[in-house]
C-alpha cells in the first residue's frame, strides 16, 4: 500500500510483455472489476490460428472493398452509446499560461467512445473524455500539483515527460475509483508527452491514453500564434457486432490504420488553422506514436526554426523536414509572410496518408 | 478554372484518402482521359478478399522461389515497350548552377517503362522520363520560374520544398496536355525535395514522381566533389501479364521491394561514384521515402559535417551514421584522406539491403 | 589472395542481395565447409509457397496461444548444447581505456547459442561469445590494433564504424580458421557501432555480430558513471526441432519479434543498473538495429545532453527522447538528483515492448 492506499498492482514499473502474469492478474482483478474483461477482450481478443482471413479489416483501404474504413458511412459505423464524445474538432490552440506558479492539473480517466473521423466511433480510454487529454500550459520552474482521478474500470496512471522524479511512486497505477496525486517541478522548457505508463504501456497509448504539456522557458518566446499538434497512430479492428474496437495485436504489429494530428483523421482539412499574414507561427509537436516517428513537413513552406531540445537554444534554421522520435516533442516555427493554404502532414506518406494531413490558412 | 486555364481537380490540397470521391473523379476523368482507367488499375489493383496468396510475389526475395524479384532474368522481365526507357546509370554528380539569377527550369511529365534494377521494369509516372527527375541547381534568393508541362495521362502537379508559396495555387494539378507555371525564390540553402503533389500523394512519389533541388548559400560552400543522392522505396506487384506495377496497396503496407539511389537498385556497385585522394566530397541526400528514413552511412568512413538545416550553418561533426527523414534532406560531406572502395549505404538495412548501396571508389 | 592468405570470396563489397550468386558461392564454399550448409539453411529456411500459416511463431505475443515465446518455458525452449551460453547478464559499465596508446584488441569468432531471455536460446554468430560482443574503449588518436580470429564455420568480417580506412581490404572476410589484422586510429570521438560485414551484412547483425566501440575526446569528458547499451532486433522462428533460429525472411520483413539492450530482453529489469543519488550518467546509445531507430528514453527524467556528432561540441539539452539511426551512436547524459526506479526504454513501444526496457536505479 501507499500513500494513497493504492495497492501497487499492477505495477507501473512492471512493463514486460509478460502476458501470462498479466492475464492472471487481469483475472483477479476481474473479479473486483466487472467491466475489466470486457474492457481487455476489446483490447486483446486472439486472433484464432486457423483463421486465413486473420483480420476483419484491411492493412489500409482498399477499393474492392464497398466500405474501406477511411470512409464508410454511419450505417457501417459502431453504435454510439449514451456515453459517445460526438464529433468535435480538438482545438490546437494552446491555451495561455496561468499567473500562479503552482498550478493545479486535475484529470479524470473516462473510458468511452470518440471519433477517429466523423464516421468511425471506437471505446476509448481518455484523460477526460478526448484524445489526446487536455493541453497542459506550464513554466519551466512552476511546480504542477497532479490530481488523477480515475473514473475507469481498469487500473490506469499519468506519466509526465517534463517531470523528474521517481516514477515508481509518482507514476504508480491508480485503481478505478480512486484518485492518486504528485507534484513536479518541469526543469527543462519544450513540447513534452504526458501518457498513461501502466503495462503493457503500448495498449494503454494505443487506446486513446496521451497528450501534451508544454513548457515556457523564464524568458518567453518571442511571440506567436502557438498550436499543439499532438502526432498518433491508431489501431483497429471490427468488434464482432458492427462496431470497431482498438487491437493490441494491430499495435505490436506496427502498421497502423489511422494516423493523426490530435487523434482525428484529417480535421483540419475541414475546419483549418487560421491565421493571418505577417504571423509568426509556433507549433509544438509532440509524438505520442506510439511506434513511429513524425516526420513533419508544410506544404509550400520551410520552418525558419526547429528546436530539436529545450528552447530558446537547440535550434536549428531552415528545415523543410524533421522526423520528431515517439515520445518525443519538437517546436517548429515559421513565419507566415505568404497567404494560402498550406497542408502539414507527417511526410512519411505510407503513415502520413492515413489522416496525418491538416490545413495552416494563412488569411 | 485558374490563370492557366487549368480547372483545380483533382485538387492538389484535397490529399486526403477519400476513395470514393477519388475514384468517381477518376472515373469522370476517365471519359476524357481513356488511359486513365488502365493506368490506376495498374497502380491500385484491388486484392480479393478471399485470396490466401494474396500477394504475386513475396515481401522480400526469398531463396525458395526459382526467380526471386532481384535477381529475375530478362525472361521473366515486363516487356520492354516501344517507349521504355533502356538501363542508364543516373548520373550524380551536381550539376553547376548558371549565372543567371532568373532560372528557367522546365520539366515535362513523361509516364514510360523505367529500371528498378538490371532487369525489373515496371510503367512509372516521371518528370522527363527519368526516377527521379533531373536535378536542379539554384542559388538562394535566385528566381526560379518554372513550368510543367504534363505529357502524361493522369493529372499531375509540382511541390517544390525549396518554395515558400501558396500551393493551392502553385502547386495545383495540370490536365493531361496542359501546361502550368510559377515562379519562386529559395529562401533557404539545402538539399530540397521536390515531388508530384497530387493525390494521392503516396500514389506519385511511389510511381516515380520526385527529385532533388540543390540551394547553395549566398557565400558558396568550400569547393568540393559534389553529388546528389536521391534516396527511395520502390513496391512493385506482377502485373498479370508477365511484368511488374507498381502497386498502392504495398505503398501502404510500407514494406518495400526495392529501396534505392537514385532510382537504380545498387547501379553504383557496378559503376562507381570515383574521386581522387585528397578530395573534399559533399552528398545532398535527398529522401524521397516516401515512408522510411534513410539512415546514411559510408562504411570505413565517418562524416567531418553533416548539416541538419540550411548550411553554412546547422552543422554538426564527426558522426558515423544520421537518419534522414522522409520529405527530408541533409547535407553530408568528408574529405577522402584514404584511398580505397567505401559502400555508401543505407544502415537500416532490412530495406538498405534492398539495394540502397553503391561505391564511392577513392583513387 | 590478399597479404593473410585469405582469398577474397565472398567479398565483403559484394554487399547485394544476389541471392544467386550468393549460395552458388555458399555451395562451392559448403565442399570445404561442412558446417555451412546447416548454419545458411537455420538462417535462410525458405518459406513454402503454399503455406496459409507461413510463420510458426506469431508476429508478437498472442494471448490465444498457449506458450507464446515471450514467456514459454524451458521445457519447449531450444536444447541448449554442450557449447551453449548460460544465461548471463551483460555487464553494461564502460570499462576503463588503457593507458597505452597502442591498443591491441583481439576477437575470436563464435557460433554458439545464445540467450534472447532467460528461457529463448538461438544459435549465433558471436564475437568472443556473447551478443553483443565485448565492449572496446580507446581514445581518439590512439592506435587500434586488431585481430580477428574466425573460429566459426562461415567466413566473417569486422566494420569498425570508428576506423577510416579502406573497407575493401580492411574489412575483408577471414575464412574459418583463419585470421586477420589491420590497425585504425580512430579520428572523432563518440559511441560507435562494430558489426560484421560479411553479406548479407543484415543476415550477420541479425545474427548477433555486433558492438560497440567508444571512443573518449582528447581532453576526457566530466567525470560520471558510464554505461554502454546496444540496442538490437531479433528475428526468430522455429527451427523444426523444438528449439529457435534467427530467420532472415524475418530480417528482411523488418517486424522483430524481440528488441534489446544489451543482447537479452528485459535483462536490467531483473538486474537494473544502479547508481548512487548525485551521480552524473552518461549512456553510450549504439544501436546496432540492423532495421529501426531506438528511441531512446528514461521514464522520470529528462537528458541534461546528447550529443548528436562527436563530444564534446554537437550536443543539445534538455530533451526527453531521441531517435538514435540504425547503424548510429548517440550519447545520452543526465544527472541523478532524485532517487528512484527509472526505466529507460525504446519508446517506439510497438518494438521497444519487446524487451527494450530497463531499469535504472538511484539509490
Amino acid at each position: 500500500m501507499n500513500d494513497d492506499g493504492v495497492p501497487p498492482l499492477p505495477d507501473l514499473l512492471a512493463l514486460r510483455t509478460d502476458r501470462r502474469a498479466f492475464l492472471s492478474r487481469a483475472a483477479v482483478l476481474g473479479t473486483a472489476l466487472p467491466a475489466l474483461g470486457t474492457a481487455l477482450a476489446a483490447c486483446s481478443e486472439p486472433r484464432k490460428a486457423g483463421d486465413t482471413d486473420t483480420h476483419d479489416k484491411p492493412q489500409a483501404p482498399e477499393p474492392g472493398r464497398d466500405r474501406p474504413p477511411h470512409e464508410h458511412g454511419n450505417d457501417d459505423a459502431a453504435p454510439v452509446g449514451a456515453g459517445a464524445a460526438g464529433y468535435t474538432r480538438y482545438d490546437p490552440a494552446l491555451p495561455p499560461a496561468g499567473s500562479a506558479r503552482h498550478v493545479q492539473v486535475r484529470m479524470t480517466v473516462k473510458e468511452l467512445p470518440v471519433h477517429l473521423n466523423r464516421d468511425v466511433v471506437v471505446p476509448a480510454w481518455t484523460f477526460d473524455g478526448t484524445v489526446p487529454g487536455p493541453i497542459v500550459h506550464v513554466r519551466q520552474g512552476d511546480t504542477v500539483e497532479f490530481t488523477l482521478d480515475n473514473q475507469g474500470t481498469l487500473p490506469h496512471s499519468m506519466d509526465f515527460h517534463a517531470a523528474q522524479i521517481n516514477p515508481k511512486v509518482a507514476f504508480r497505477s491508480a485503481l478505478p475509483r480512486q484518485s492518486l496525486s504528485y507534484a513536479f517541478t518541469p526543469r527543462y522548457a519544450g513540447a513534452y508527452l504526458y501518457h498513461c505508463g501502466t503495462q503493457p504501456v503500448l495498449m494503454h497509448i494505443g487506446s486513446g491514453m496521451y497528450g501534451a504539456i508544454i513548457v515556457d522557458p523564464p524568458v518567453p518566446l518571442r511571440p506567436a500564434k502557438e498550436f499543439v499538434l499532438v502526432h498518433s497512430e491508431f489501431y483497429v479492428s471490427k468488434d464482432g457486432k458492427g462496431g470497431w474496437q482498438f487491437d493490441y495485436q494491430r499495435m505490436l504489429g506496427t502498421l497502423p490504420d489511422y494516423v493523426s494530428f490530435n487523434g482525428i483523421a484529417n480535421q483540419y482539412m475541414d475546419d483549418p488553422i487560421r491565421v493571418k499574414q505577417g504571423d509568426r507561427v509556433r507549433f509544438y509537436l509532440v509524438n505520442a506514436g506510439p511506434s513511429h516517428p513524425c516526420s513533419f513537413h508544410i506544404v509550400g513552406e520551410q520552418f525558419d526554426t526547429v528546436y530539436l531540445g529545450a528552447p530558446p537554444g537547440n535550434a536549428i534554421q531552415g528545415v523543410q523536414t524533421f522526423g520528431v522520435a515517439p515520445g518525443g516533442g519538437m517546436i517548429f516555427e515559421l513565419d507566415c509572410n505568404v497567404k494560402g493554404e498550406f497542408p502539414f502532414v507527417n511526410h512519411g506518406f505510407g503513415h502520413g496518408q492515413k489522416g496525418a494531413i491538416g490545413f495552416l490558412v494563412v488569411e
